[in-house]
């Protein structure tokens, strides 16, 4: 009998994760993992430790070298390998070979997407400049410590305040450079924080250094000789600087599996069942390109987080590989819960924010408290939280946390409140530790959760 | 009409909580509130911190004095004052002013027993010395801070290491003291710590300085002045000291309950119906004196926490003060989650152990893992947990948490997932953050929820 072959094109976190597990899952078939990029396996997440300097190597970011995944699983690796098309007909996918230009074929039987997302510079920041930066893949994030390498100080222009964009003043921050955060209409990640909240923060990075401008990135000033000189903003500035990061958000490498006719969705996410199965029967797709089902509001798109990578990847490749053969693994549902350091403030959110809610048609409403991470008897930070939660069903729908201690750890307990779709009244009754040196009394998420309950009961049933 | 008049013995964070809940449940009721010493209202969990000299005055753990208090919420307060008997028939208490040494009488409409627990000092420790300490209320912290003051170094045997025992580790090493701990059969937090867990703490406390004794105190050598000079122990060791802390257990104060014809449970915890009212109509009890019933087995038995302390506090007062008007507030079943820093270790643990679980007749497993607090690039310390699972139902039991950093707040994620009666399955499903500086991508708790549904896979229905 002939092999099954399993293709998987995208070798970062779900890639790997989908091969591992189809490997598990059949001994025998033949596993080819092909990546654009030079490098597979490695910590994304981490890449702002590397940038500023604070880890000596960007190996210590790769979990496995293309040999060692390769001898490890048995799993033939292409790096440097650019996909042309995907013929979903035929089954079979155009290579080439970036190295040797040289073009191949292959067939399959199943074939897996994990080709992620790729940083989205607009137009107004591009340029032949190499002084423009992105922090997407590893070699993004080794290009841009090698400069920082050569020069230890300067100013950077940080145009965007989403999640990379935080990355990049962490890095750069932390290797020692100015920085200046570009937060269109003062939000910074807008995704997971409602404005009140994005304030605090905002406040936090200004005290330590960081300069925050409320504008937007419209274009760039480089010198004949391709230098950066500044950014120019829709406020009509130009802020003089020595380098610029485009953290301006990202798009889905999709554009291979709509040529193959395969569904997405308006972002372009990439549509999947339970089982991770694309409109394509004998093609799946894990990691960050694909549209996941927020528990939430039952809506689907992409929620890239390192946890659902590895774990669309562990059902992808289990699925592909067993060729109709044993149970089906299904992806879950997932809750937007994230969370980020920077610049010595925890910041996390989970479920959804009082815009994300009353955008999905949610009669929503939140409330804001100012606590603390410990006793007041004992050293303790600020910490400030705000919770949302639905009139009439009064469903506890997300929390936005933001301190310098324990902001982290109790995003995780609201999300165990979201998963088992849990009430304010719920979040008020769990027995929260009280430890002085490590929670107050009250702790801060059953304050807040009090909070709530009372606002709630001020516009419908009262709680118990 | 004459005011409805509501009676609370015991003045620390239940009764004081039942005051204030009383009379914002009814503006007009006559409160009287008595405790048999000096203080009311105080954090009798921050004792360490003022034994251990970090704070300036025993003020700082005292939230109401007695005039404020009673200024605040109208209530009259009557410290220094013993409660000789309960008449539950007449509905009257029988008081003794231990300062004139009159005696009084007072009628009651409603009746609140908030007497908490005492220390229980064995026999064998029992002695006129006056250097034999005990830690339970804040004259105790008061006349052990006294000591420390004048003798800044020495070296104390605690006795017993159960919570108390090591707050008192905690006061007496922050206070320069040498410390030996007499945990017999070498178990540390024996009702929150299985044995494998109670070794690491144990290890920890011995990396620190403190000496860990696998005995039990049978008696003291005390000199002809009064002076401690050893404590002897039941392996035939005499252990010289200077002073010895008696963590040995505590008691509730539920005697003059007992004698009024109230119901106990075996161990003396006052039974309760969920409005919080004992077997005499007329009388409510909250606080550590109470036997709650335990959402995970169904039995009841005190747990003595803060926070049950003033949630039964609120719905005792209310209840108490309502006089049958308007919907009966009702306590919730309650989850065993309690934690503590010593030596600059986190523990926390909820639910059940497997000790606590085989012995309520579960078919219960545990697994333990070591894990880290962040991700191996960032600074991280070791995480130790324990989780525990049924078999057949895969419901998770409990969780045992040790380590430098992230023990505490991982353990409300745990309790969360208890209260919503989760499966280990559920707990391998949560969308923990992974925040390289504060978890790893694969959180402890994820990675812990692998192993146990591993463990149940082996021996019952697999996991999906």
């Amino acid at each position: 009998m002939r092999k099954r072959r399993i293709i998987i094109i995208g070798a970062v976190a779900a890639g790997t994760a989908a091969a591992a597990a189809a490997r598990r899952a059949n001994p025998d078939a033949e596993i080819v993992l092909v990546d654009q990029g030079p490098d597979i396996s490695y910590s994304a997440c981490e890449m702002p430790i590397y940038v500023a300097g604070d880890i000596a190597s960007d190996d210590r970011l790769v979990r496995f070298t293309p040999a060692a995944f390769s001898e490890r699983y048995r799993v033939e690796v292409r790096v440097l390998t650019t996909v042309l098309a995907i013929d979903a007909e035929t089954r079979h996918i155009d290579l080439l070979d970036e190295r040797t230009g040289e073009k191949d074929q292959l067939w399959y039987d199943a074939l897996i997407l994990a080709t992620g997302v790729r940083a989205h510079v607009p137009e107004a920041l591009r340029t032949a400049s190499h002084q423009v930066y992105v922090l997407r893949r590893l070699e993004d994030a080794r290009a841009l410590r090698t400069r920082l390498d050569r020069d230890a100080s300067g100013h950077a222009v940080v145009a965007g305040a989403g999640y990379v964009g935080l990355d990049g003043v962490e890095g750069l921050t932390g290797s020692g450079w100015r920085v200046t955060l570009l937060a269109s209409g003062g939000r910074i990640l807008k995704g997971g924080l409602d404005p009140e909240m994005s304030l605090h923060l905002g406040r936090w990075l200004s005290s330590q250094g960081v300069q925050i401008r409320n504008e937007r990135a419209t274009g760039l000033d480089v010198s004949p000789d391709g230098r950066i000189r500044a950014v120019r903003t829709d406020a009509g500035e130009r802020i003089g600087c020595d380098l610029v990061l485009a953290a301006t958000g990202t798009r889905p490498n999709s554009e291979l599996a709509v040529a193959a006719g395969i569904k997405v969705e308006r972002s372009g996410g990439i549509l999947v069942n339970e089982a991770l199965q694309t409109s394509e029967a004998a093609i799946w797709a894990c990691g960050d390109v694909v549209a996941y089902t927020d528990l939430m509001t039952g809506s689907s798109h992409p929620v890239p987080l390192a946890l659902n990578a590895f774990r669309s990847g562990r059902v992808a490749g289990r699925n592909a590989a067993r060729g109709g053969v044993g149970r089906a693994a299904a992806m879950q549902k997932v809750i937007h819960a994230a969370g980020v350091s920077v610049a010595g403030l925890e910041i996390g959110h989970t479920g959804l924010t009082l815009e994300g809610a009353v955008s999905a048609g949610l009669d929503a409403v939140a409330v804001d408290i100012r606590h603390r991470s410990a006793s007041s008897n004992s050293p303790n930070k600020p910490l400030y939280v705000r919770l949302v939660g639905e009139r009439g069903t009064r469903r506890l729908l997300g929390a936005q946390l933001i301190g310098e201690e324990g902001a982290a750890q109790r995003t995780n307990t609201v999300t165990a409140l979201l998963r088992s779709e849990a009430t304010v009244d719920d979040a008020y009754a769990l027995d929260y530790l009280y430890t002085p040196k490590l929670a107050p009394a009250h702790d801060t998420l059953f304050v807040a959760a009090r909070q709530l309950q009372k606002k709630l009961d001020a516009s419908g049933r009262p709680s118990a």
